[in-house]
């Protein structure tokens, strides 16, 4: 991995993918230290779900290498419904190891404020089973599902929850690519600020705690899903270039290395057994680790998939970095947090940094590559020797999941 | 290549995709003389083109590895428009070429008839560029354009499209999976009948050529493109089971290998100076030449993308088989039938096999299977010695193309 760019992530009405696409494109032929010229790019792989649902339009390969000026070029697109470009990146380095091109193209992105929110809903559940859509359930619905079992099972409350998102809330005004900017302390600032410009009661939380549990702050979606426990509606493309092992340094001196990669299917959860474990998952993450000779204990910082708060505590579990049922409890000890001795999404995650599905994959990739060349600015991990980071994405309710460790040698 | 298997194509109002690939794939267990554990079966690639469009239903790769019982094995859909699933074989290819998987599932689908047909034509239109929808371009008018261009610039009239035509409904009842079982004569023969039945006048034409012409029996739809010029609305799966090159023979003794892989992408129309010719047609058999050492005359027949009639015409000679220009006096004078020089589309074409958009990819390269294996039954090219036979697969107008040729040795 010799280079990366990103859009910023947010709600934007007046940008398209084209557009969104070119920024990152731009910003990563900028960021290989030593050049790259565009022609020399071979081929392209694009993580994208469902702008065909988005934005009435697919068929996005052929568009995007026509934006980027790359025809002939093979464009590719690939779709594993959330963990669309993680797929993408799986592709691009199989295409690397098969000896048919040098220097690929990986990229992600997605368009999803073009819509009203019922219809993004809609949308989302098109990469949910079909059994968990006909017994009624959104996103929301399975996580919260999900949640109670976790809850049920292990003793865990919505306060653990609440952990989780003051964590993401915190690292995500460190980067200035998130959609959200602001820490919880802060929206709750901005929100006595704005109630009092009104003339109405000035609202008086104690604490972060108080706010979230406050029903008019934070109202319930799916119960025990509330607004802060749930990733935002965002648009934003990501892009990253693979080259052979072999000519790596010749554009950059500091390339990072794929050492573990690890892709599985699940199965939809009307035929999951327990809701607390994500089967797919565990079998990725033990393909990669398999493939590098690594544990969970050689992973410095990850980003997990938090879709919802509840699906970060499962994911350091089913990774392995902490044991079943002890994941909510490490995150309310600060092992996860950005000083901690297991920093989980510096990002700010899905759930501030935004989750334009089909760019999230890519973008986890660009922050493990942002830490371990020590690029990550105020939200660098503050480590004297980082080497391994990994990122972990997952697509639908679980049916497809990836794991990519990345290595800086 | 070591089995294959595909459902019939047609429009079935009461089966599904996962229905349809099921059928294909325990086809495809049977197809293996040597036998075949799917629990051997590592990885699968998926072409769909839209069903997130077509049946509100998208991430099938983790539908279809559960449906398969392959779960956990990691499931990947890729989209290319019309060429979603030529594009999976190539990944396929490329993973077992990285030293990744050894034995790989490749299959495409499409579900498309269970909408009204302006629905369709709607989704359809979704793998056109941006630039040609915002025109009013649906398929049916890009392809009356590109037609109105050629015969301009070749003095080819609407009777050397109706030689493809006839040539396509000649051949797809000698093949009991396609769509359409009736020549233009066997057509011609129901309609009397039907037409006597009712007591109304009996038509009487001459031969194919009338009744193509008679805008009764042939109404336009896009001049020149007339109904019988388009491919129709199809429901279908294909699969293909791919192996490492050493592992073949203790699968089958006549395994097929790869040629040639060619892929390149296409700008829109609106960029294009000629319509006459295909550019990433061009590039992508290049490529796919180039690779295998081998020229067009080396290919002894071929499946080419003919969702139109004029694009059949017009692919014959971007593949080199023919001069440009040439493409329509060539089938015309029958070098391009059955039993011609250069047989094209012996499997009925997309005109007539059907066109299930994600499965044509995979169903094209089957043709060739058969062929070269000699199991193509009642419409065998009667050669004695078939090695090479290739499919070229269009995705959109133009935007992605494939060609890819297969060899027994």
């Amino acid at each position: 991995m010799v280079g990366a760019g990103m859009s910023p992530f947010g709600m934007f009405a007046d940008r398209d993918s084209k557009d969104l696409f070119l920024q990152a494109f731009q910003e990563m032929l900028h960021s290989v230290d030593r050049g790259v010229d565009p022609g020399d790019i071979e081929a392209l792989y694009l993580g994208n779900f469902t702008n065909d649902f988005f934005v009435q339009q697919s068929h996005w390969g052929a568009i995007l290498a026509d934006t980027l000026g790359l025809v002939p070029r093979p464009a590719t697109r690939i779709e594993g419904a959330c963990a669309s470009s993680a797929l993408a990146f799986r592709e691009a380095v199989f295409s690397i190891a098969s000896g048919f091109y040098d220097v690929v193209l990986v990229g992600g992105f997605e368009d999803m404020s073009k819509q009203a929110t019922e219809q993004v809903a809609e949308g989302l559940a098109l990469a949910a089973s079909p059994y968990e859509r006909s017994a009624g359930f959104t996103f929301p619905g399975v996580f919260g599902a999900i949640a109670t079992a976790y809850f049920d099972k292990y003793g865990a409350t919505r306060e653990h929850l609440m952990n989780v998102t003051i964590k993401s809330h915190n690292n995500a005004p460190l980067n200035p690519k998130a959609q959200f900017q602001q820490t919880i302390q802060g929206i709750m600032a901005s929100r006595a600020v704005k109630a009092k410009k009104k003339g109405g009661p000035v609202p008086e939380w104690q604490d972060e705690k108080q706010f979230l549990g406050d029903p008019q702050a934070n109202p319930v979606v799916a119960w025990p899903m509330h607004l802060f426990d749930c990733s935002p509606i965002s648009d934003g493309a990501a892009c990253i270039l693979l080259v052979g092992e072999e000519i790596a340094r010749s554009f950059t001196e500091e390339p990072l290395y794929v050492a573990g990669l690890g892709q599985a299917s699940g199965r939809a959860l009307h035929a999951a057994e327990d809701l607390t474990y994500f089967e797919a998952t565990r079998r990725a993450a033990q393909e990669a680790y398999g493939m590098s000779d690594l544990t969970p204990q050689d992973i410095q910082f990850a980003e997990v998939h938090d879709c919802f708060s509840i699906a970060e505590i499962m994911h350091i579990e089913d990774l392995g970095f902490f044991k079943p049922g002890q994941g909510y409890q490490a995150v309310a000890d600060g092992l996860t947090r950005l000083d901690g001795p297991k920093p989980i999404n510096t990002s700010g995650g899905l759930k501030c940094k935004g989750h334009p599905v089909g760019a999230t994959g890519a973008a986890q990739l660009i922050e493990v590559w942002e830490q371990l060349r020590n690029k990550a600015g105020k939200r660098q991990v503050p480590h004297p020797d980082l080497r391994f980071g990994a990122a972990h994405n997952l697509g639908g309710t679980g049916g497809t999941c990836t794991f990519t460790i990345l290595e800086r040698r």
